[in-house]
């Protein structure tokens, strides 16, 4: 594995290639790829058994041995190729210098694909998040508590965006993730006899009397319009943080994931 | 109260001094000044009893009775100016259409001036913060938890940068606040017998083994570089979240939500 193929022209139609499926959703969709970039990112896609399409290094900031490394573990090997300076500017977000970017095969992400080891699972469900920092705060909250899944219901953005794979940190890869309609969500929780918990302002329990060892969905709406009347319908009960001082809301990644570790805590006594 | 100055001249010595004050912190040191902006944020800041200068509000947003109304319960009325379009538009951040702007007297946030109201505080501590982002959301958090106070431990950065401000949605104006080096708060907290719990890896106990119910301070480090020494050298008990997934770490504020939520939690049983 010494002798990769080399890019130098900006000009190369896999340049162009790796820089549309940054920028276009539409096509990221159309190709049914997309492009991830940094260590740990690969790290994690490798493990969660991605398939990389094609892998992209500059050599002066990671050695072809290290990319080597980062990817034996992939069944199929994706073809590697060293990239000049100048190519490597052109692809990278400024910030990063890790030297590491691939073209990766998106995943489907059905609520029927989804597999849960446990008869009484925990589950997050995201309705319509829109701020890619917001989804990608959810996913890493997500993988420190080890959900059994994440799953977006009415999704308004996509996935494989580059902004939700950075701030999640690579955790988009690490997460079972479903994306269906709200009324397909409602119907998958209901088959499955999971309990439906919306955090929500009215008609709520403190979230803290809840018995969260049943199997379990936590379910979140948008900080500006909270959750649709369509979730609040079906809730088993809704859920509440009290809030204490002079303001009403919290950010929702940070009241995700204080309903989230009090199901952890409550599951781990 | 109504007839208003008004102010329709970008050359105004006013203009120019709201627009020094949001840009350098530097000249909000110096002036004991700084800049405020949006409905809810004076709403907050009139509660927290802060001394306004000068009010600023473009009538096509905001009516004068509005205006009147929302700073009746301050003991000094600030002087209040009507600004034209172009003038609003110059100092008002492009985002927000809510029609006032305040310079506003800073406070002072030493160690000495905190109040508690009950012996058994508890305190949040950051140790030198530095992402404005951050520091907003842990404002937010600590007012929704009604914590005793929050405590900027070598402070890198200013409270009252616009983008604190407005992270906090105001909340740097509902809690109390204390800023001061490393050092000095560790000897407020022995002084006062309150226990210091440091967020740390190593030699660490779950956060949900811990007894909050005494005077406890919850001490959070930047998510690069984690405590100093210094903190983990004077900690009653280092505490730490369990990692369950791929990943090993999480966002400060969230983090730092769901330890405070825990202490919460169990001051409610």
């Amino acid at each position: 594995m010494n002798e990769f193929k080399e890019i130098s022209s900006l000009q190369n139609s896999l340049v162009k290639k790796v820089l549309v499926l940054k920028e276009k959703s539409r096509e990221r969709k159309k190709e049914g790829l997309f492009i991830l970039e940094g260590k740990l990112e690969l790290e994690l896609a490798v493990k969660g058994a991605y398939t990389i399409q094609t892998l992209f290094f500059y050599d002066a900031i990671i050695s072809p041995t290290e990319v080597a490394n980062s990817i034996k573990a992939l069944q199929t090997q994706p073809e590697v190729i060293s990239v000049s300076k100048e190519v490597y500017q052109k692809i990278a977000y400024r910030e990063t210098t890790e030297g590491v970017l691939a073209i990766v095969k998106s995943k489907s992400h059905q609520l029927k694909e989804l597999q849960f080891k446990t008869k009484k699972p925990l589950i997050l469900v995201a309705e319509a998040p829109e701020k890619p920092g917001n989804i990608g705060a959810l996913l890493r909250t997500a993988d420190a508590a080890n959900l059994d899944a994440v799953i977006i219901a009415n999704p308004k953005g996509d996935l494989y965006n580059p902004n939700v794979i950075r701030s999640s940190v690579g955790c988009v890869f690490t997460n079972q993730i479903a994306s269906a309609s709200t009324a397909e969500v409602i119907d998958f929780l209901k088959e499955n006899n999971i309990d439906i918990y919306c955090a929500a302002l009215s008609a709520s329990e403190n979230y803290t009397a809840i018995d969260f060892n049943k199997a379990s969905a936590i379910i979140v709406g948008t900080e500006s319009t909270g959750l649709s009347d369509e979730w609040l319908g079906n809730s088993t009960q809704n859920i509440v943080i009290p809030m204490r001082g002079e303001i009403d809301s919290m950010n929702v990644s940070v009241s995700a994931a204080i309903l989230i570790f009090e199901a952890v805590r409550q599951r781990h006594l």
